[in-house]
């Protein structure tokens, strides 16, 4: 299997469903769930619905696994996007391009891009309680919603992104640096992956061991983002670059340099793969997968 | 049974198991959860929390019942207090004055308030999804999940802020002024009720019954809240008053005059209590509270 083409047909695969379960914009909120549609629908890369349905396919190639995980993938995807309109307000990091497009706040303005925000991140925990998809148990539901609202919130994505903030422009070291990236960003692709296990009815041992891998990804994804922000140009990555260095944040290769921050994102690869061992084939796309994280360019 | 003993005595309930289920502000993420504490213990009314209580002692008096809807009323408290965080911020009313304390981003920054406001909407579903509140069915919570998301989100109260905003300074009609309170304020109010009563396992009759009755008293509450702002003083509200004039807000005085909207009132009222008529004793508190939303001077 090519990863482009497993990329670019799961890529599809998450687009339609997205469409298919996304609020549209009539109505007495069009323009609300306009702006809210505009940035859940600019070229995203769905890394997490991906990464979800990859570890629903790992534990049961079923047709009804696959249906399950759809709308749980969809609502991950939402959080994410809300994350990244509220990370580049003015307040926040300030910034007026995104996967190559203008910001939310830039097109709808501020207090509409906060309320598209909001909007997304409660119409997540909508599709996650949604009684259409049937294919999953009330109490493996209720376990998911847990698992997302934990890894999205205050301990979590939230907590990484104030803690992030509170440290722009201030010494500190590795467990700090640490504690940001997995709460920011660690939490959330943790959480895509057990979601997804969950999903298609994984056992515990194997929801262990797709934690341990979705921990490892989470930790070479973030690295990778560190060294992509210094070393691609705009066109490459689609917004500003060397954003870090200007607001002297701290990253993996302010800290250990390049090279060893590759190093770093190498063995936490190897890590992810390990803790795959005891999954057939059908765990390949989540091989693939990690493998990319380390090789993409933006 | 005195409205004030009553109202005290069910704050100090709420108060209490807030106390009991919030974070608290130690760890790497303190600083972000003293923001999310400082609007949560800010001397709220916990109208909403109140109005489950009620709703859920309306249909049963057992213990249980009111352990089965205390998370549930605290996750709606959670929700409020992060919608009004958020419609304080400078890109949206801009206010710097709540319950007569300052509000959150004069206090902690935008970022942080921002931030503050996502970390409690997010962990109100963490609350409502916790394992610890065994005295729900994973099937009954699942419906309330999905009751607060739908009435919280894009075509609820996030969707009825965006169009305040829409509409702010601008022409409009009675059915905006309608569809803006409803889902502003309306949507939560309801749903408080509607998920207290299925906390303590209410039939579909009596849901639609409080539902209605709810719906009656969300209209209330916002006619009354457009009254007080026209004629409180700041020492009474404990915020700015004068506001909507300012802001050229639809209101209900603006566009009926002070002495129809009272009268609107009291009609909704009315039609709240006859929502009641079958239930007992037991629904006394609901009925208590529908008079004191009119009755209210903040």
């Amino acid at each position: 299997m090519e990863i482009k083409t497993y990329l670019n047909e799961q890529r599809e695969l998450v687009e339609q469903a997205l469409v298919g379960l996304m609020l549209s914009a009539a109505g007495p909120f069009a323009r609300h769930i306009e702006a809210m549609r505009y940035s859940l629908f600019s070229g995203g890369k769905r890394l997490r619905p991906i990464l979800c349905l990859a570890a629903a396919g790992a534990v049961s190639g079923s047709e009804d696994s696959r249906r399950a995980a759809l709308p749980v993938a969809c609502a991950l995807e939402c959080i994410h996007t809300y994350s990244l309109i509220h990370d580049d307000l003015p307040a926040m990091d300030d910034d007026d391009l995104r996967r190559g497009k203008a910001t939310n706040h830039t097109v709808y303005g501020e207090a509409a891009a906060i309320l598209a925000g909001d909007g997304l991140l409660t119409y997540a925990f909508d599709l996650l309680s949604s009684a259409s998809t049937s294919a999953l148990s009330d109490h493996v539901r209720i376990r998911i919603i847990q698992i997302v609202a934990r890894a999205a919130g205050s301990q979590g994505m939230v907590g990484g992104q104030a803690l992030d903030m509170i440290y722009e422009g201030k010494e500190a070291g590795y467990e700090v640096l640490h504690t940001i990236h997995q709460s920011k960003t660690g939490a959330l692709i943790t959480a895509s992956i057990e979601a997804g296990a969950l999903a298609a009815a994984a056992d515990e041992v194997q929801v262990t061991a797709l934690r341990s891998y979705g921990e490892q990804v989470g930790l070479a994804f973030q690295i990778i983002d560190d060294l992509l922000d210094l070393e691609s140009t705009i066109e490459e990555l689609g917004k500003a670059v060397g954003k870090d260095v200007g607001a002297r944040k701290l990253t993996f290769p302010a800290l250990f340099g390049v090279e060893t921050s590759r190093v770093m994102a190498q063995d936490a690869i190897v890590a992810a793969l390990e803790a795959l061992q005891d999954f057939d084939a059908k765990a390949d796309p989540l091989r693939l997968l990690a493998r990319y994280i380390v090789e993409r360019k933006k």
